[in-house]
């Protein structure tokens, strides 16, 4: 008997979109204010979707405490606080849009997570924008 | 790499659930309160959930502007502030359901919609009632 | 020891900003889209705010049930799944701006309340609008 | 047409994680403070979300009215001010974890509901943790 | 120049209307379901409102991190995951109403707080129903 | 007859806590991670909440399209997609803790506002942090 698991978890970042082989005016006319040199900055909401068997034994798909290490090491540590262009090596060239976070969370996790499950992950950039990736 | 984009929008509108082909103690019985002469009506919430491919230059399945524009021109023009029984065109014999008003923004929003992306709707009524429409 | 206690509520119902006294060109000029003659309508999300001693003997400042049931009788009856302009008494001539409905709701429960409670109103028209009344 | 309609209800429930054949000591290892044998308790949300063909005379999937007696007979009667583990026949033996609550809503509804629909649930336990079954 | 600062935070709680002096038909007349001798449960949701000069130094009224230690140290540890009549010392005799709970918070956190700070006490007990208490 | 109405705006920027008279070493002490050099950013959630008498022409404390506008102009424009203490005057030397930026946004748009309007600002930095500002 198959079900997911939700994990709710919130990080507040600032970032700037940016592709640094770009002139800042190309970036400008792409990217509008979100390209800003300053940065800005968002409270992220991040929903891990994990689906798996129901262990018997406990009623469990997973133990929600070990995905909330997961989440802890993988996002909040290196994530929450940060400045995602410059304090991380996964934006360091690739350009912070919700979509590539969500890529990069996903396969972060993926890497932790036994093979068994299957992942998904939501990211609420703002109240109005959110991404979903699953790894296809 | 495939993402959804997903971007929410709020419209007002009346409405009142009516088949102009039945008498209104019939509606009534169907849809009773819903069913008010007078109308009533409903802060909707909408989800617009698009999915395709991350562009690798950008890093976005689609721009969420562009994506606006048309969620502005097809359903916040037309939709927003009115009565959808009676400012609207879809509306005069298709009986204005959450699921029929869903169905609808998909049609309007499909033809749109460049045939490489996947279109899903998801429209909040009340805190209560949802509705999902993606096509099928 | 007093605390006060708010019971939420949620009431749908069509509207039109709109004075009987003024052409639809000034309620046009002054109400804009909300004047639209076929009218709109919202998700009323109400609070009501009692205010009291904490009765000892039950620890209540007011059994919610009855706060429930002065609701039901003075606002959810009346108002919901209905045309405030049309299908109410009170506005008839008095303009539904959440302001006023927001007094009216006031007005119908201080007389209901006994007058040893305080009574303060939160109505939320939309996410983004929100009015407050408290008898002053 | 295909549409999924939704519908959400809310319940509060005291519960304890516990198995009658495990030590106190054991259950206190794996299920921690959820443990406590004296139990605690949840707000829980329920989505209830319903696929089938929109009707083209009513535009229903389904009449909401007949979804929430279903939601109130099967959900709200049984587990609304209850304890699970007490209370229930269901959670005598079963460990009331969400994943097992969602399954059990799951199987009840599934009986109600003719075959043609397909059935979904989603349960909130809080605002951090959720998840999802499908009877898959 | 004064300000307020607010800071949240969730517990989840079993508990029962009941006072051990009534009989537990008296009980139930008065507390309805509430007062199921099994216990029920909710998500608590606690808003700490904490008013006083801002600090020209810092720029905070308080540290938000003194703040939550009091919060962990008043309210998480000895009511989160807890039986609010019966793992507690303050609900033996007191009725665990929400009133009564915002009032017992507020007295452990107003001994905690130096005295130029004002303190008042806003709690969730489900989305429809919420207290507040400021001592007066 | 007297109300109040709100109006809610989000904003989403860059800060970081930080004195320039202070050791970096200080700044981190007091700080916490809030001081990361590099920035982290919020999505501000903004309500303006206004008092005034209903004018009995409109029934409007005041027209909501002239109070959007004064927060477009004062808070929108200058802070939306901005570095709060790079981009803008107010924070080269003020520390931009929600208390000050509160304190700000009331002083900007209590010139702006009619002397007759009393002017309350509540501000949210994350889900679990708010501060309130009233110019006492």
């Amino acid at each position: 008997m198959k079900a997911s698991v939700i994990r709710i978890a919130n990080f507040n970042a600032a970032h700037r979109l940016f592709r640094s082989d770009w002139s800042d005016e190309k970036n400008r006319d792409v990217f509008g204010l979100c390209s800003n040199p300053n940065f800005h900055g968002h409270n992220y909401k991040l929903e891990v979707n994990v689906t798996g068997d129901i262990d018997p034994e406990t009623g469990f798909v997973l133990d929600l405490k070990l995905l909330k290490e997961m989440i802890d090491d993988e996002v909040m540590e290196p994530f929450d606080h940060r400045n995602l262009n410059r304090d991380t090596e996964e934006f360091q060239r690739l350009n912070p849009t919700a979509e590539n976070i969500a890529a990069v969370i996903w396969q972060k996790l993926r890497q932790r997570l036994d093979a068994r499950y299957g992942l998904k992950i939501r990211l609420h950039e703002t109240e109005r924008n959110v991404v979903e990736f699953d790894g296809r």
